[in-house]
């Protein structure tokens, strides 16, 4: 049994889809999804697994559910970012990165056994990995189109630029990558955002 | 035992650390680094274990050596490349690009065992791995500074460039992700290498 409160806990009535991911979520974050049961996020919830069961068919789907929290809130950070279209769209785009970089951080590298859950994700249903993904690239997509459009970066095909930005940036956001921060020859995020911004504003090659 | 003749076999006479590094090598692309044991690669050789570790203390030496081995073998590659001087510096950085993409591969995904060996190698001597990373990347940041001098890039510091252009393609050569060839929104190596140039050529943001 984990120990502190499950964070939907005060959030009544939640949904018991909602609370499933949320103790779900607990479990993989303290324990580690191998070692958590289905079992046991019933039991955290006062739930028979039955219960658990009308909701989800399996682990594996439980965990595609807390995937798609996790990005879904990432998404809607940076979002918020790219909405502000006051702002040029460079400090936006390098919003978008930083938060990219520390939400890493604080999951993957501050929780270790978050690993689990996204080796799992990657190993299980990497179809919906792939689906997130897509949908964080046309958040970027939209600043740089804005960039664009704004006469601050070169013209160019906004989604082609954005797969460009999204996988340069791999090694500061993957979950896998990003814990190995010790790494020799890596520039730091601040250098690589403004090599990124460089490239969008170049003219196209002659 | 395995059934392709030792590559070095034909060599002789090969010093038994490179005999040893050789028939390893073969056994980690094979049956994989975990099933792979020191009297296996010994008895391959018509040696004793006790003559394999006269060379290499453990396993984890004889697989540094390996890794030190490939990684040898692709800077020699892009060094060759590196050194064509009559070429553009941008023909070059493009060619070094492709050719670490194609190298890893066919180091990685066409042998999926290797892939053990690379996480021995990533867990058990990360500093080795980063030392031969940073050689890798020092290749890059000649060519980068070749480009510099010629007028081809914009100045700035070629260290830095190439720590960028490094990390922004570990995408297509990193033993782990290169192998994940179905992954959406990804740019291609072309798209990528033209995103880079574009951001060499750049001038300095004002």
């Amino acid at each position: 049994m984990l120990t502190d409160a499950c964070p939907t806990a005060s959030r009544t009535p939640a949904d018991p889809r909602t609370r499933i991911v949320a103790a779900a979520e607990r479990f993989f974050r303290e324990i580690g999804y191998q070692k958590t049961t289905v079992a046991d996020i019933a039991r955290a919830l006062g739930m028979s697994p039955a219960n658990v069961y009308r909701f989800f068919e399996s682990k594996k789907a439980i965990n595609e559910a807390v995937v798609g929290t996790l990005i879904g809130e990432l998404e809607a950070m940076i979002h918020a970012i790219a909405d502000e279209r006051a702002r040029p769209a460079a400090d936006r785009l390098a919003d978008v990165i930083v938060t990219m970089h520390r939400r890493s951080l604080s999951l993957f590298r501050d929780h270790p056994r978050m690993q689990e859950m996204i080796e799992a994700a990657m190993t299980e249903s990497w179809s919906v990995c792939q689906h997130h993904i897509a949908r964080i690239g046309a958040v970027i997509a939209t600043v740089i189109a804005d960039g664009i459009a704004a006469g601050e970066f070169a013209p160019t095909d906004p989604e082609r630029a954005a797969r460009c930005v999204h996988a340069a940036i791999l090694r500061f956001c993957h979950p896998v990558l990003v814990i190995k921060a010790d790494a020799a020859f890596m520039p730091t995020l601040d250098e690589m955002t403004a090599f990124l911004l460089a490239a969008l504003r170049a003219k196209a090659p002659e």
